[in-house]
């Protein structure tokens, strides 16, 4: 078995760091070129209740990946990606308004080591700026140098990937503690959280450059593999190194976020280790102890669950990899390129 | 000076029982049209994590007005309602999100004599049922049978309602307990909280019928005078009957609602009273006893602020009415009506 952080990629289709560290570096550039827009969309005002919080938020980092692949794909496929740069806003304040409002519903006061928005300016604050977002994301949109046509399939995309994702996410909220949580509804639910999220930038950017939308069925299909290989990455990575929130591992199991990991286990373990883990997973969190995050971590490596949600991963992956190949796209390097990306790095 | 119940018509324009039931049973009757619409969009499911909260809080009440004149108004200027169908449906899901997101950030746990789905479904699931409503809403919008010229209209129309009752929620959120609170500070917060959005459906049923943008601009003047109205009624209905939630009187005063007369006391009570005043509406609201609201309606009196409001609603309306005058339309009867109705009927 291979390393928890390791690669996901077989040994061919591998980057080394030198390569990394270019495509980051473009997705950087790329990324940065939405900032005068959202300076625009939220000018500091006098009496900023709104581009406080919001700027709050933005300044504690994030890698701006999501507008990046936008602008870039856009390029890639012979557009102007100027005029893509309003999307690109869009999925970024988009990724945004999903965070702050998940933080809440987590109960999260911590998020890349600072205060989260709830924390620093009250739920209401932390909602009303969240719903605010959406509507200038949708602003944005529409203000894409685009013809109605066009805009009604940006319209189209961007409103059905944000209906996925919520729908996965009600599962992920009302499965915590669930006895009968199965690998497929994992399945279901991280391919809705995840799935056209992760690729709507790119989805996006393709329209814009031109693409017809049924022409854009294979760049989803990435995301649907992608996506739900990212989140099982990121479950095994709470276990292995936490998730940036002071370190802290285990995060999921004081949640009782329903994890691949839980999943799985709860399906194959003997009656009595389901049984103490569906009473640390169903406890608050507040009384999860170090002991109990310890304990689960056994029966999670007891029941081979680690290895399943690995070898899960990387089946993803080379069905994301098999995807790419049908793509009617002359030149298909970008997509190998961002898949290759992704499977390197998780967040 | 007027009892405060009472209407905010001069005798001329007064609908009598008979009209108001009249109008009030063609509301009725169109609102019930999108009900079909509303089971398409959120169908009861095995899993049903997001129909079941948003099904309790639907059949909670409601009447259902604003859809009703999205499609009144449509019929009225020689459109197909069923053309407005969705996005009258549309309306209807914005206003109920924001109802249950205003629920949660508030703190209320009963609205029309029920639970709040916050209160009945965590508020993990408030947050995001309202999102997935939104989303909805736009879903909604896309299936109207437009073209994209009028989809774009349409989205625009919609986002901007949208916007502006997030930026009037920041006011509300921010301003509680604030000492320098003035009145216009109020009615900038309500117009941008209930005047685009109040004509919102009306707006969307003049576009499907063929309106230009610009030329809705009347009815959308009549929202940015009747909903201020409107709130300004509801503040003071606040201190006489109560909001429905159980019949309790004085609850803005209890959540520090930052409401017209909380301004206008604020500016003209004697600096003791003025102290007294801010003292009370600081104090949290499981704190705020009985002997306190009544203290800040004995200021309230006394500073002449509830007489104040009423006549601030008067002009509104009065002002709303002459924008109708206005209006480049052969028939404008039925906006007087809706006007008329709405001047009658706070809630």
């Amino acid at each position: 078995m291979r390393g928890f952080e390791s690669s996901l990629l077989t040994e061919s289709l591998h980057m080394d760091e030198k390569q990394l560290a270019e495509f980051e570096q473009r997705l950087t550039e790329a990324g940065g070129r939405i900032n005068p827009l959202l300076h625009e969309l939220f000018p500091a005002g006098d009496k900023d209740y709104i581009s406080r919080p919001f700027w709050h938020h933005m300044e504690s980092g994030g890698k701006r990946v999501r507008p990046a692949l936008c602008l870039m794909c856009c390029e890639h496929l012979g557009g102007d990606s100027d005029a893509a740069l309003p999307f690109a806003a869009a999925v970024e304040l988009l990724h945004n308004m999903l965070l702050i409002h998940d933080d809440l519903e987590d109960g999260d006061a911590i998020r890349r080591d600072k205060p989260t928005v709830w924390k620093q300016f009250g739920q209401g604050n932390a909602i009303n700026v969240g719903d605010y977002m959406l509507g200038r994301a949708y602003s944005a949109i529409l203000r894409c140098p685009v013809d109605d046509t066009k805009l009604r399939q940006l319209i189209s995309a961007f409103t059905r990937a944000y209906e996925h994702t919520c729908a996965g996410q009600a599962l992920d909220l009302n499965c915590r503690g669930s006895k009968d949580f199965t690998v497929s509804d994992y399945l279901k639910m991280v391919e809705l959280k995840t799935g056209d999220y992760l690729a709507l930038g790119m989805v996006g950017g393709a329209l814009i450059a031109g693409m017809r939308p049924e022409e854009t069925q294979p760049i989803r299909e990435l995301g649907s593999n992608m996506g739900p290989a990212f989140q099982i990455r990121d479950d095994i990575i709470d276990l292995t190194k936490g998730k940036g929130r002071g370190g802290e591992i285990g995060n999921d199991i004081r949640e009782g976020k329903p994890s691949i990991l839980y999943a799985h286990s709860l399906n194959v373990a003997e009656p009595e280790m389901k049984a103490k883990l569906l009473e640390i997973i169903r406890k608050p969190r507040a009384e999860t102890k170090t002991h109990d995050v310890e304990t689960v971590l056994e029966v999670y490596r007891s029941t081979g669950s680690i290895e399943f949600a690995q070898k899960k991963a990387n089946q993803l992956v080379e069905e994301a990899f098999a995807t790419l190949e049908s793509i009617p796209i002359k030149d298909s390097a970008f997509f190998q390129q961002v898949a290759r990306f992704m499977a390197e790095r998780t967040r």
